[in-house]
């Protein structure tokens, strides 16, 4: 039987923290906030953007819709963007993906903000990201990764650890920060040939390919600590890239899904927005 | 008895397709021109001037060096270098490292226009390599890397291939690009466990630690393909990062030092420098 690591622990641990830093900017008469650009009406948008205000506002950071019609052209969306920029009531920024055919997503990555950009979009933080640098913004499910490991006091220095997906959202951000911690880091990828027999030989797998159970009993070892971050639903069920069931009972330590990493990703943006607001009022 | 990979042979197929090239932008009356920012007189600067200007104006290219005083300050570098960025007559840049301390890299990373950056060392084009997306220039040596191997028919999608060293200059632009060419990329570093049973395990090892004869007897497998990136001096000699003596009667292809990948970085720069000549005229 397996250590199942319990994303909600790590959220709740990290919301402690959030919102004493919370407190302390209110007591100086700043409200941390979040503006969410959304263009068009995707369900899946809509439940995001309900999800996370409930979050946020709970840990008393401000969360704002900026709602587009699907029919707004790049022009009209990039001014929106630069005022938001400006706007000193917003400490973060982040846009809902996909945006329409018409809007070049590369177009609104070059407007957001460096110092607005909590979701490492802009190329100033993901170039610190990929330096190893410190001081701009990681994405946040990649943080959540190293966050969850840190909070059941994992160290990953001179540990194997493998890497399934190499997305710019989580497979290659979370090499560069465990890479950053020193880790032996491998990535695989669809091309990968015997993915099994090498996440089999990991210390530590990271799951990040958005495959439904592409790891299974003979891709772990006794030992292996096993991070599930795939989201896939798979007849109406949530579920991860590794087979649970079939691959818990024969590891050391596991993520479900859900209630694993995805758990953590909220908290690691309110880190971020928080962040920011500290270092827009030249806190730190 | 391995095969050498020799650095002579892929520069010179390079430079042939470079000085056709040449030959096309000049009947167009564009001349391709890199100019090189050196502060202060090192010894080691003024020989990779000789040599890189040598060899570019051997292929037709012009090599300018701008050459300021030890003394100069680091707005007035920045002015030079942006005087450099809107002359028309040079379509690259490179600054020589290291700068005085009065001068603040990351400042010169910020000036430099991305177009001209043939050395990448902009946020634009380090971003465009972590994205893996094309349009930017890639480091030399790490595109030398791969260039090598293509030259010599060796293919890299679905091999092991274990980068050891994690610069931004070779080991991680170096990572990025194999995975990029569908490789399952390991990146090893000074803190990596068991570093020879990890390289001995691979396909493809490219050793770019810069720690002379690292890589022995014990790293390496008969099929082995290896690329010594390493330059390093030892008693007054250039060696690799491989001993290579004891590994190349062992190993199925190895690059030798020098006469290895090194070779390769000045046709790489040269064909970014023309490259860059192209996409300025409008040409690509």
């Amino acid at each position: 039987m397996a250590t199942i690591l319990k994303g909600g622990e790590v959220a709740r641990a990290k919301k402690s923290g959030i919102m004493k830093r919370v407190d302390a900017l209110k007591e100086r008469g700043i409200c941390p906030a979040l503006c969410i650009v959304m263009v068009g009406d995707r369900k899946d948008s809509h439940a995001y953007v309900k999800g996370a205000t409930k979050a946020l506002t709970g840990c008393g950071i401000d969360c704002h819709l900026a709602h587009f019609p699907e029919g707004i052209n790049q022009n009209q969306l990039l001014e929106e963007i630069n005022a938001i920029n400006k706007n000193p009531e917003y400490n973060g920024i982040i846009v809902m993906r996909p945006v329409p055919d018409t809007i070049r997503w590369g177009a609104i990555e070059e407007a957001i903000s460096p110092e607005k950009d909590v979701d490492c979009i802009t190329i100033k933080n993901l170039s610190k990201l990929f330096k190893g640098e410190g001081g701009g913004f990681y994405p946040c499910t990649a943080k959540a990764v190293v966050d969850t490991l840190d909070h059941y006091g994992i160290k990953v220095e001179g540990k194997k650890v493998v890497v399934v997906g190499r997305s710019l959202v989580v497979g290659k951000p979370a090499a560069m920060l465990l890479l950053q911690r020193n880790a032996t880091v491998t990535i695989c990828h669809s091309k990968t040939l015997d993915l099994g027999r090498i996440t089999s030989e990991a210390d530590i797998i990271v799951a990040a390919a958005g495959v439904p159970h592409l790891l299974g009993a003979n891709s772990v070892n006794r030992e292996s600590i096993v991070l599930d971050v795939g989201i896939n639903v798979v007849d109406g069920k949530l579920t991860g890239d590794v087979d649970f069931d079939r691959v818990e009972p024969l590891v050391s330590m596991i993520t479900p899904v859900p209630g694993g990493v995805g758990s953590v990703t909220t908290s690691v943006l309110m880190e971020n927005i928080v962040t920011a607001a500290q270092r827009l009022a030249g806190e730190i």
